[in-house]
């Protein structure tokens, strides 16, 4: 029975039957989604286009034990479209390339692509095709997103100037934490609901789609942009590097959730910490002038999630300070992030 | 030393430094390349959008035993153009997702990209960004590219009709000898002169972009395309499918090489098969109207490459007859190919 549902009894032709049959890739703007060499799809005129690749790999960017696979689907997709929102733009088609092990069952496989389809539906992306192919090892998935944007209005990593005033969207910190208690490394008491938020902000990060449209459809001077993936302080540095620009922080302005705070334990130390050098948040971290700050609280107060003014873009290059909140100024190294290399 | 050239000891962005300062990324359509959440580019008013996407993983797809990096970059980016190819496009961009294992040397990435780029130059596509991660045990290489054609002027999988012709490009069979001849399987005498052909066949293909230029430029009736990648009889299988359409192919017609043919011994039935089973091929087989076989044959007069006229398309449903040189039928399995999910 077993072998009836594992991957050593269905060939590739029939996978990519299966998943076609599970997909509903046809839209007006894609003529031909999966089953031929290439999708074929129309673009929008007077739009500029974006593309993003991203690929995770078993044991290094997820383990199974502690991730469904709908919830793989779902964030795979989600660190995927976040790119699209860093600059801006409206995610509109994905392909996917999957590496299985043989042993991958069938039933794994729907499930993955249940969690990929729910989070397209849900932000109107079609999966519009694909590649599957035996991995010796490791599962691994690879996604390509495409999205657009008008043509003046793309947030880039560049652009800041000093003076600029530091934005980010939601609890940044929370989905590393949310990973140490999924992986047992945390032994502070906490309640069950507070675990969780956490480990659910870790599995099913939503991208900021939506707050990225809320600001590419305002008239507001946003300067630069990035999603926080690899840590706040890391990609803060990645708007300074370009323009040899510096950051100041404000400690007592870090959205630290009451989650995050308490499973540090109410030590702000700690949690200012986790806020700075988390990873994987896919928040969205942005630049706007000052003249700007006012306008851009009240149009988020219409949104959903909360965004912060945690500092403003400096002179010092590549000097990011973190100013606590008895007044003592901490040099933040921008580099103390998620390095892809070295996480083992 | 050899800690200084190895991948631990230089983070991701140093890596993508690396890569972005070897690479020419920016052209008029590409507005951003490398180092960015996304890249940005714009399309062409009146043409439709080709995207496709191919895995190559270590050991499944390639052994690194037998194939050189810079090789291994252009064969990864020949087999991912060949499905633009395959419909009748022109390729222009490509973004490319590595799964390195630590222990890879820079000298390997830096050779690898070389690969990467002398194709793209060739074919003015640009590589304009990707993903660098950490695979643990196997190498792998994940390519999406993009393409256009005419809105009017795609090639499908479908579309053929009983009594059109069937061509097919160069000579299929030689890249599978040539793996065999890689792996010391082969053990009839050739000349060196043979044995390189074959093996530059399977180690450096060329996608047949110029020639699905020239058919996509004609008027020709063009009723079907694909490129051979999982050999020519399971993929003309495919042509048959969704309207239930079969084919004669005539094995005094099968483009056998002389080195393909030297390799078999002057065996026909060992060459027939190795043509009509081989797989890697990356020529492209298509449907024509009998009525244009004439035209067919006088503008390919002008291209380097050859074409044979190797059957034609009928009403029996998924039935790939094969008439012999001495007139007895023969019935083709078009699953006896290329199975992702059990090649080892």
């Amino acid at each position: 029975m077993k072998k009836a549902t594992d991957l050593n009894h269905l060939n590739e032709f029939k996978l990519i039957e299966r998943i076609r049959s599970r997909l509903n890739t046809n839209s007006p703007r894609v003529k031909k989604g999966i089953g031929d060499d290439c999708a074929i799809f129309s673009t929008l005129p007077n739009k500029i286009q974006l593309i993003s690749t991203d690929a995770l790999i078993e044991s290094i960017h997820f383990d199974l034990k502690t991730i469904s696979p709908k919830q793989l689907g779902g964030k795979a997709m989600a660190a995927n479209i976040s790119d699209i929102a860093a600059m801006g733009g409206t995610p509109y088609l994905a392909v996917i390339s999957l590496g299985l092990p043989t042993s991958t069952s069938i039933n794994f496989i729907d499930k993955l692509y249940l969690g990929l389809q729910t989070i397209c539906n849900s932000y109107r992306i079609k999966l519009a095709g694909g590649d599957t192919v035996t991995s010796p090892k490791q599962l691994f998935i690879n996604i390509c997103v495409l999205g657009e944007a008008s043509k003046n209005r793309v947030f880039c990593r560049e652009g800041a100037k000093p003076g600029d005033q530091i934005f980010v969207t939601g609890n940044p910190g929370d989905s590393a934490m949310g990973l140490r208690i999924l992986m047992k490394k945390n032994k502070n008491l906490i309640s069950t609901n507070h675990k969780n938020i956490l480990i659910k902000k870790h599995l099913e990060p939503t991208p900021r789609i939506k707050e990225s449209r809320l600001l590419a459809k305002s008239k507001l001077k946003v300067t630069s942009m990035i999603d926080v993936s690899d840590g706040l302080t890391q990609d803060l540095g990645h708007l300074c590097t370009k323009d040899k620009l510096g950051a100041n922080l404000y400690e007592d302005k870090l959205p630290i959730s009451n989650a995050l705070n308490s499973a540090c334990m109410q030590k702000i130390h700690t949690s200012t910490k986790w806020v700075l050098q988390g990873g994987e948040d896919y928040e969205l971290l942005f630049t706007i002038k000052p003249e700007d700050v006012k306008k851009l609280k009240s149009l988020f107060l219409k949104a959903d999630t909360v965004i912060s003014h945690i500092g403003e873009i400096t002179r010092h290059p590549n000097k990011i300070t973190l100013i606590k909140r008895n007044g003592n100024r901490v040099s933040l190294k921008p580099e103390t992030g998620f390095n892809h290399f070295k996480r083992k």
